[in-house]
């Protein structure tokens, strides 16, 4: 449960965007924030990390750029379509090399955590094109 | 929907602590995270923003705290206690100062926003509090 | 004074970019994410703060993008050029974006905050040009 | 070379603490989220990163309470002591914690990473409590 609709309609002011493909985006992107800290921590906490060094710099980064996407998509007031779009760009490129990385250790090493965050990380990469394509509509 | 349970119970250590208790504090914080940030714009977008400074600077401050908790407790490979305490009583602080401003703009002038993020403040508040008990015992 | 440089001679592993352009970058992101919160307070603190609401969003924007290049850029460890440069080409439109609008109150209004804040974004935006370039090389 | 202290100097509103020892906590601080990054990944390029879980995590936690404390110093405006207090109370944790981790590393196992983390930890920590005590002057 979040906060993140009800947030937006209670906004004033014009929405930028269409409401419910934005909220997808912001519960996504605050989503995918948490999962990839989590998935860095359990590969960290793996016995062979070795493996997994990839996958723990891929989390990292996915995490921040998320955490700076969400946050740009809360605001509406002065909303500029073009710090949108980098945004949205740098998160779905983070969210795709993270999901790639975590795909292949939950299909090679059976790692459930890697395949939880995968699925968190391709709903953000998505909620992220959805959003570029509704900004160019 | 977020993907913090199934991260948590994908995690192959030890958790340190209940885990619905756990859960539910990281998701608040990453929900407060993004209520605040949100609270803090629509401020910005109301016609006058002079009544609202003191909140937008509570949510901003709390919005960041909260970031920081969140992601603190969802690391549990070296699960540090002293760690998430510190964390916590500042997130404690930063979601009952945040509230009690958002509280009173939508009690004196009916601002639904402010009343939404006093909602997501009060939640972490007990999350976090909640916690802390869970670390004591 | 910052620790950067001598964290980055500390580093035992190959570093994929040219150190003092990296270095450089990586100061200019951590210090545009203070100057730009800081900003955004001090617009705050104005007695108007109507004129100043896209410049408070231009700048918080800018701080979290900031934030999240600074650090991704100080991970060595599984350097992916695909995520530098997507985090890089966000950092610069951030910046950008946030440089116009403080040089436009700087000149209009004489506004001395928005002239030492666009100074660090304008540092900052031609930072990442130059890692962008060093990655392309 | 940071702007922190020009963006101080260029505040039009009251500063509520002594400029200089606001100016070096608020540079301590995005200095040491920069180091702990930077650390945490040299940490994770050494060849056994198995007894450098603990600073792992220790220096993910201490990054994301700097980045929150260095902003939350950052804002003048309607500056709230209480906010500020509990903010630092939690930095001087998360800076002690990781400095002793790092100290160890630096000493038992001659880590030069974690020797210059260690020195920003403990300027930040220090810092913090010089704050800490102007508050309560």
């Amino acid at each position: 449960m979040t906060h993140a609709r009800e947030m937006l309609e209670a906004y004033t002011g014009r929405v930028a965007l269409d409401a419910a493909t934005l909220v997808e985006c912001i519960e996504a992107c605050f989503d995918c924030d948490q999962s990839c800290s989590a998935d860095a921590d359990a590969d960290l906490g793996e016995e062979d990390v070795s493996p997994l060094k990839r996958c723990i710099t891929m989390c990292l980064n996915c995490s921040d750029v998320c955490a700076a996407t969400g946050r740009i998509l809360s605001r509406q007031t002065e909303f500029e379509p073009a710090m949108a779009q980098a945004a949205l760009q740098a998160c779905v490129e983070a969210c795709r090399l993270c999901a790639e990385e975590c795909e292949y250790h939950a299909r090679e090493m059976n790692m459930e955590h890697c395949r939880v965050c995968a699925e968190s990380c391709r709903r953000c990469e998505r909620a992220c094109r959805d959003t570029l394509s509704a900004l160019a509509a």
